[in-house]
């Protein structure tokens, strides 16, 4: 299991063969444990969600929703960074949706905090609650492609996220409202 | 090539053989003409992507740029749903980054209204518009996910994109700027 977050998370497309080397065991033991390269992808992307769960516990979430918003969505992009290779591997070797169920716990976090500024009144109630969250998280997983793309510098990319993030959130104001069609 | 767009229209897992067998031809003729699955659900998009083209192309991008990118927003998600089938198959048989790369004619469409609406000053100038569109990228292949997750009602999209896309891109207000620590 560490030798494949250490394989993927040095080339996305690392074999089944380089990890059993990597793990010191032979192809067999290796297809004995994860029955497919896809189910090997899936456990490195589950261990590498539980330990980003242990940062993001730790990550003060009260006071103002916004400066909340804005925290999280910078230490959540921290772990998508480290974690990019296994990420890419996993977008390569899961289907679509798989990805973002497996998100549950962290989407959970990013849910509840939009539901408290939503209740006071700071970001917008047009919306439910997960739709906002899951709007989030493919702004987060698009700009991780952004930077393997050389759109967004990685420097550039926690303020991006933050700010986006905010702005997918936040109530929108009289510019954003739809005219009515002139007459 | 119809037949795969038919048939993959159907079903998002449509095999070799059941393109081969919708077009009247054999396997063997069929892989003639495209090397592998992937080869064909790629010539599928283009052929798609290029349809929808023709329907963009028709659309009024002049006047407020708020109200053109309600517009361009709500077209293309007409053509994303109608897609959804073929895209579906694409997100899984393809790399991640390549479907973003297909997406060059209309994603130029998206950028040039955007660079319009920020000489205005009507949409934010603090990021290039090239990663305001590929956000709208995101947001739109999102919401995709989102409807077929149950996340997102079919006739609540249209609306959800535009907003988000609007967000996304106004000047942001007092209230989604950084306030100081609380020293």
């Amino acid at each position: 299991m560490r030798a494949a977050v250490t394989c993927l998370g040095r080339s996305a497309e690392a074999s089944m063969n380089d990890i059993a080397q990597e793990a010191g065991v032979g192809r067999v033991t290796l297809y004995g444990h994860f029955p497919s390269r896809e189910a090997l992808v899936e456990a490195a992307l589950i261990r590498l969600l539980a330990q980003g769960d242990e940062v993001l516990k730790t990550v003060d979430l009260t006071g103002d929703p916004r400066d909340a918003l804005r925290t999280l969505m910078e230490s959540g992009w921290l772990l998508i960074a480290q974690a990019a290779s296994v990420l890419q591997a996993a977008q390569a070797a899961l289907p679509p949706g798989r990805i973002q169920e497996l998100h549950a716990k962290p989407e959970q976090r990013v849910h509840d905090l939009i539901r408290r500024g939503q209740t006071e009144g700071v970001f917008r109630a047009d919306f439910p609650a997960d739709l906002l969250a899951s709007a989030l998280h493919h702004i987060m997983h698009g700009a991780a492609v952004d930077v393997a793309a050389g759109r967004l510098g990685p420097t550039d990319a926690p303020r991006f996220v933050a700010e986006m993030a905010l702005a997918v959130c936040l109530v929108p104001t009289a510019a954003a409202r739809p005219r009515p069609a002139p007459e």
